[in-house]
């Protein structure tokens, strides 16, 4: 398995693949793998000559700098994983190499190391609910680091899990909007035995938080069978609510009752739609997202 | 000379030269060919094996409904102006296949014919001044377009024209901040023996204004000479307003001294810096604008 650190090495990797004629498939992450990642390789794998998986901790998409900093960043126990799981390639590159050093004329602080990029993404509605709501900014870095890897990398395919539902619906929408030649492949969240949906968060919980994490799920699935028997969504909503009142470990942010395409609030389940049920959740220091579409 | 007038089609013809690795340059342009584009041809042919030239009236870079309604069409003179200039490949897409078809789930009212982007393009401080505060909306349209246009193409070298020299800065940006990996060419504006920059307005200009159009270049010749010669940035904003108080025809819109890299406001010409003289001004129906830069 090849590691490349530069943007230029890795492109002459490519280059080198496609004058064989090979597709590349790509898998762009935040490190800190977990089976729900090597999903999304053997994904790639069965569809692709030659599978990329990217590992970079995007600075600009952390609205929190402590959540930025607790990030776990593993990069030694990923390539451990990813070797043996047949990635072909993968790709690590620096704050510094993604987005340049900053100069005094881009009118930062010299104790900026890296040049911020001056263009803004904005996702309308799609980003005005849950995760764009309560992360100002994320998805902008979200876009603009997946624009970047997507050119940097031009693959035939890309994979992307459903666990991060609302940055699925808004690579979507941009793939769409800025006509990307890619095809985008969303892959099921992974779940533990206990049905904790499987995120790199997960290892920063203490035992005793890990213990309580499947609440969550549990949530969601009382939220489900709700609407199914025909509950409002008013009724299900308090009945979540109670829920986390029951484990105060929990510190509830969000839970919504959406269009899973649109991701926008819906009253009714219409029968030719599907309905997304999404949920954010404090435990301790870790802030956990889940959703169940149905 | 191949023209194209679906996505897939051009793709196809692009994969094939590829494939003999031959390498690609992209000339994107609104059509109404003139001496100008052809240079920017040109410039392509000495470069690449195969130059695609692009011509598409973009409805979302217009702010004014007029302006893209009187916007000259002129797709069989075009043509006949690239095939004998040794453009190899037309892409001429109509806006629905830029676009997509709207359909009443995106909410527009069934008069709209397009499905509008849900992305926006924000370039901050660049897109504050100038064609961006006098166009709100200017440049998201010529991000998003020249963004799926690279997409579409995938070219190694791409060329735009002085002429335009705020868009020139923008797609500068776009491409760094979005790590386009493609070679980006300016290329100088061409101008009429009189001195008119070259403009596909110019064709809207009635015989009367046509003789007249010349004063704007010269109100950029009489700043750029007051500048070298010692007069401050406020002395000659003055001179060049008296100079467009002479000729009523005309409705100075604005006339800008920058800092040619930033597109800011500079009351000094720094040794190192090159500055931009940047003016646009109606006359009659048309809307016109030059730059010099030194």
């Amino acid at each position: 398995m090849h590691i490349f650190h530069s943007i230029a090495d890795l492109r002459s990797y490519l280059r080198l693949q496609r004058q064989q004629g090979k597709s590349v498939g790509f898998v762009p992450t935040m490190g800190a793998l977990h089976e729900g990642h090597l999903s999304l390789l053997e994904a790639s794998k069965v569809q692709n000559d030659v599978t990329i998986c990217s590992i970079f901790v995007n600075p600009i998409q952390f609205n929190n700098p402590d959540d930025l900093a607790r990030y776990p960043r593993t990069l030694d126990a990923d390539c451990a994983m990813l070797a043996p799981a047949g990635c072909d390639a993968v790709f690590a590159p620096s704050a510094e190499e993604m987005y340049g050093k900053a100069t005094a004329s881009d009118g930062f602080e010299p104790s900026d190391a890296v040049a911020l990029p001056l263009l803004k993404f904005d996702f309308g509605d799609l980003e005005r609910v849950m995760e764009g709501q309560f992360r100002p900014g994320h998805f902008n870095g979200v876009g603009i680091v997946v624009s970047k890897l997507f050119n940097i990398v031009q693959p035939d395919r890309t994979y992307f899990g459903q666990k991060d539902l609302q940055q699925l619906a808004v690579i979507r929408r941009m793939m769409i909007d800025l006509g990307f030649q890619i095809a985008l492949h969303p892959c099921p969240t992974l779940r533990e035995a206990d049905g904790l949906a499987m995120s790199s968060r997960n290892r920063n919980l203490t035992p005793k938080e890990r213990a309580l994490a499947p609440h969550i799920f549990k949530g969601l699935m009382l939220a489900k069978r709700g609407l199914i028997s025909g509950k409002t969504t008013t009724e299900v909503k308090l009945e979540v609510a109670a829920h986390f009142n029951e484990q105060p470990a929990f510190r509830l942010e969000y839970f919504e009752i959406v269009d899973a395409h649109s991701l926008q609030t819906t009253e009714l389940r219409l029968p030719e739609a599907q309905t997304a049920l999404c949920i954010a959740a404090h435990l301790g220091k870790v802030r956990l997202i889940d959703n169940v579409v149905f």
